[in-house]
C-alpha cells in the first residue's frame, strides 16, 4: 500500500483524497450509469488511468490482461463520460457515475453483468 | 488465473459459472442494495467465501488486511442477505444484490461510498 501520513480516522472521515492502490498498483472502479443506477462494468485503474480520467472527464482504465493503459471506447467509440467519482471508507475502491455512449460491454451488452447465477448455472437476463 | 477448459466464447456467453479468481485467489464483489440500487460496498471473496455465501444466502468475504475469511455482520449484526448474484462477461467480478440489515459500512454509514470527489477534495454526501 502507500506510505501515507493519514491516520485511519483521517482516511475514513477526512477530505483528503488519497486512493489506496493495491500491491499491483491498481484500484477497483465500479462503473454505474448515472441515470439508471445500473452497474455497467467493473474495471481497474492505476494512478495514470485515474489521473487521465479526472483530467479528461472520460474513463480510462488499466487492463490487467494486456498490462496497459486503456481509454474505454478508444476503438469501439463506446466511451464513458464521468459525472461523479465516489470513494469508499478506506479509499481502496471507487465508483464512477457515468453517462455511457453506447453499450459498456465489449460483447455489445448494455452492461457486462448480463447473467445471473441460478442453481449453479448462469442465465442470461439482458440482451 | 484458473486452469479452465472454457473457451473465451463459452466463458462470456455460456451457462457454466467458473469465476476467475486473481493471482491472490480473490474476486471482486460489488454489493448493491436490491431495493434501491445503491452500491453499499465493494469487497473481495476467495473460493471459500463465495461457497459459504452461496450455501448460506448471507454474504461472506475475505479480508485482505486481516488475511482471513469474514462473515459480514458477524460482530455488528449488520448482515447482508443475498437475493441474487450476477457475474460479468469474463467472470472476474460479481454483483451481490442484497437486503441489508442495518448500515453496510463499519463507520455506521448506509453505504461505504459516502464521499464524493470535488475539485480534488472529498465532500461528504451521506450521513
Amino acid at each position: 500500500m502507500s506510505g501515507s501520513d493519514l491516520t485511519a480516522e483521517e482516511r475514513e472521515q477526512g477530505t483528503v483524497f488519497e486512493p489506496r492502490f493495491d500491491a499491483a498498483g491498481l484500484i477497483c472502479a465500479v462503473v454505474q450509469d448515472a441515470a439508471t443506477g445500473e452497474i455497467v462494468m467493473v474495471a481497474w485503474m492505476n494512478r495514470e488511468a485515474l489521473d487521465l480520467t479526472l483530467a479528461s472527464g472520460t474513463a480510462h482504465f488499466y487492463s490487467r490482461s494486456r498490462a496497459s493503459l486503456w481509454k474505454k471506447g478508444e476503438t469501439s467509440g463506446n466511451t464513458l463520460a464521468v459525472c461523479e467519482v465516489r470513494v469508499d471508507c478506506d479509499q481502496d475502491a471507487l465508483i464512477l457515475l457515468v453517462e455511457p455512449t453506447g453499450p459498456a460491454c465489449h460483447t455489445g451488452a448494455r452492461s457486462c453483468f448480463y447473467r445471473v447465477l441460478e442453481s449453479g448455472a448462469l442465465r442470461r437476463v439482458q440482451d
